[in-house]
């Protein structure tokens, strides 16, 4: 059924080897042969639920229900990069015609275009193993690009990523993508040995801290440096002002306590810490308290993710500014939910311990004295996925909590909750480091396919070399600019 | 007239205590503001082209009328920037409204905007003195993303650049700029400080490959990496077909020899290397003796730029692989060309050597045997600034040739020069390393923006607190989508 992909360099070197013929073979491709491949493997996907599904469950622990949502979200997002490819507008097509009278001096025949970087490797990620790993959207997005991708699996779930890889290259092949348009590896030394291969041409990652940095600096140190994505999540701060904690603290704190548990705690956009008005942290420390209690238990992805789990919090529940308030339990049905909380004073003097992600069911409460307070722990943020405000859109502090948020993160939420990431145009799933190591992109969305493209210029050029989008013609009927007026 | 600026660690900290303060007020700054800056300076130094071009002269070696040109090139892309910030379809503005049914779950409202990064540090060049130096490119892309800049002046042409960072804080000032929108520091010690500095958010440089990778690695070995665009400049191939050399040979050697001879061969676009059929080899050779024999020498920038000409010149002429057609002289007047040749498979045996730029009045002529060695050849290059096609339409290598080198090169020039830069829409200055740092950037046209913005969504949040360029009656009036649908 399926076969061991690639963990030796040897059979590496014909992985890459054949990832740079279809490279070449990719980029002449047009939008609906592209199109049509990102569809095959939706397709092929969605028929294949029934047999993908157990196997996720089986390796991840995760329920039925949210893989049966999370595959249609895979394969939604297969579709939707489809959509984007036939539109065209992620070219940037851009024509400037000759002008004698540039100021710059005579002005040539001008006309650039987004061309694919080249073979892209993927590191698929453990917590969402459809929607973050084999053909999930960094693969995704790459094949909208045009780029061939080579992706290292995930060690927590080899089954399902081997059985999702022999169907997508099934799908590829009947689609007539060329031969080496998709390859999967297995193996943290494979996966070094392809991010140094020269061709390779850009990585995108979705995991760890330890992990995207290490992983970020072998790009940078390589002879001919790539262009590194890493995704390593973050703590994902909200802030609850104090009107909204008056109003409706208790159904904030149950909208908290469902985020934070969600997935098992197990989502880069889990929010790890929760600012509230200190006047009204018992009352929020009540109602948690309550609610904590009804939830049970369950599984994390695997025994790896576990053990890392009790270590940082470990530290966290050993540090002399935290209090706990529920101790998690740790038994055969699973990982029940931790609650610590400290002080804005506390966590302003040890943020350094405090701002590390714990990848799992525990968030902070943290009480902050008044406004001053708020603005001084907002600041304290560098890089964020997302940040979070409740409140009333009267109020004062609001708008300037939003001015300090939207330096720190990519995504600001307001009146709700962080975890859910749509994928839609408008989505940013990034931020600064350390959130991401690539502030100006992002992973989830269809802005996602720039990552993977480089823009060439040609001067003067016959239309025969030209590629399509820039022809005179238009023959993609794509949207241009052309001598400065964008057409739709 | 002008003061010396900061060039010690504590007058650094207090620089880039003002650009981050400056950062937080120009990121709300409307269009028409930001703008206002750009054309206040570029009226500004207008004014004082009379003062400004002696000393560009005096510090540059450079002739009068390529200097005022450059000051009218810098100016005019100033403007340019304005309009490009006034019209705003770089914000990428992106409206997602809300959808109970939208496939991966219910959307909520989102929206994204790209807001500027923050500070950026850019290191000017000594080669273009107006253009790629203080108020130059990347002064203007970063200011009309709405980023402070701080410029690391080029030791080459000191006076100069202090007096145009005079003028430059004077029109800011006058433009109503935040205090700390701009900052001249001097000094390699300071500009490492400054590119080490959290408060730094990007980096920008145009210079050698060896100062560009040092500064690429220092940003990316930071405990909080920056994006470092550096463009190190290229060898800039050239290749004449079989059919263009037997119709235009003469013509094409002319042309030649003033390109890699215009400005003392001190362009990153000079073109490095000359490929042509063997065959003519010898009747592109006696054209060119003929020719270089009529060119005077004429002084390059300084004498750290012509010593280092020289120490590569050296390399390059004793190299046993090649043959000396004419040797260069230094005198008193300045350098006069030199012009050396070698084969297409000696070229292939020591390409390593061969493809190192020499920048200075010197380019390799490389004769090739057919077809095949062409391609061969054309393959061996990995990231160029721009690649050269002399050719005729209807000849069989020329699409081939096209397909291989649009995969290495930035720009792609038919039947042209590649030393002319033009500032547009459509330009594409940079490539793949070692080119540049970033093949996904261009350093001049209107794109060289994006490198200073980042994106960010908010979700469901209230009008007050948006980005006016994502509000609903969309007061910037600018191109946006809007449900998918793009608005010009």
């Amino acid at each position: 059924m399926t076969s061991t992909p690639p963990s030796t360099t040897e059979a590496l070197d014909s992985v890459l080897d054949r990832a740079r013929t279809a490279s070449e073979k990719l980029e002449n491709l047009r939008p609906a042969d592209t199109a049509r491949m990102l569809r095959g493997i939706a397709d092929t996907l969605d028929a294949a639920g029934e047999e993908l599904v157990p196997l996720a469950q089986r390796e991840s622990n995760l329920p039925e229900g949210r893989l049966c949502g999370e595959l249609a979200r895979t394969t939604f997002q297969l579709r939707l990069f489809g959509d984007l490819v036939e539109e065209g507008a992620h070219l940037a097509a851009t024509i400037d015609s000759p002008d004698p009278e540039w100021p710059t001096g005579a002005r040539p025949d001008l006309r650039r275009v987004h061309l694919p970087i080249g073979p892209v490797l993927v590191f698929a990620a453990s917590n969402f193993p459809f929607a973050f790993s084999v053909a999930g959207g960094d693969t995704a997005s790459a094949l909208a690009a045009g780029c061939p991708v080579v992706v290292k699996a995930h060690p927590g779930h080899p089954d399902l990523s081997r059985r999702t890889a022999a169907l997508v290259e099934g799908a590829l092949a009947e689609a007539g993508a060329p031969e080496g348009t998709f390859a999967l590896v297995e193996g943290t030394d494979t996966a070094r040995a392809a991010l140094l291969d020269e061709r390779i041409r850009a990585g995108a990652f979705t995991g760890s801290h330890g992990g995207g940095r290490a992983l970020f600096d072998l790009a940078c140190s390589r002879a001919e440096p790539i262009p590194f994505y890493a995704e390593m999540g973050s703590v994902n701060p909200a802030f609850v002002t104090p009107e909204a904690a008056r109003r409706r603290g208790a159904e904030i704190a149950r909208g908290y306590l469902d985020s934070y548990t969600l997935g098992v705690g197990q989502f880069c956009t889990k929010p790890g810490l929760l600012f509230v008005p200190r006047e009204q942290q018992s009352t929020f420390e009540e109602t948690l308290l309550a609610e904590v209690a009804k939830r049970s238990a369950a599984p994390m992805l695997n025994p790896d993710i576990e053990h890392a789990f009790h270590d940082t919090l470990a530290s966290l529940r050993g540090h002399p500014a935290v209090r706990e308030l529920v101790a998690g339990t740790s038994t055969e049905e699973g990982v029940s939910p931790t609650l610590l909380a400290t002080g804005a004073s506390e966590f302003l003097e040890h943020s350094d311990e405090l701002l590390r992600e714990c990848f799992g069911p525990v968030s902070v409460l943290v009480g902050y004295s008044d406004t001053t307070e708020l603005f001084r722990v907002a600041e304290r943020f560098s890089g964020e996925l997302t940040a979070t405000v409740h409140g009333e859109e009267d109020e004062q502090p609001v708008a300037s909590l939003f001015g300090i948020l939207r330096r720190r993160a990519g995504r600001l939420v307001w009146n709700g909750w962080p975890t859910g990431v749509s994928v839609t145009h408008a989505m940013q799933h990034g931020g600064p480091y350390p959130a991401t190591t690539a502030p100006t992109h992002t992973s989830v969305g269809t802005a996602a396919v720039e990552r993977f493209l480089r823009p060439v210029s040609f001067q003067n050029s016959p239309q025969a070399v030209l590629p399509e989008a820039l022809r005179d013609d238009n023959p993609l009927g794509i949207p241009r600019r052309v001598d400065g007026v964008r057409h739709s």
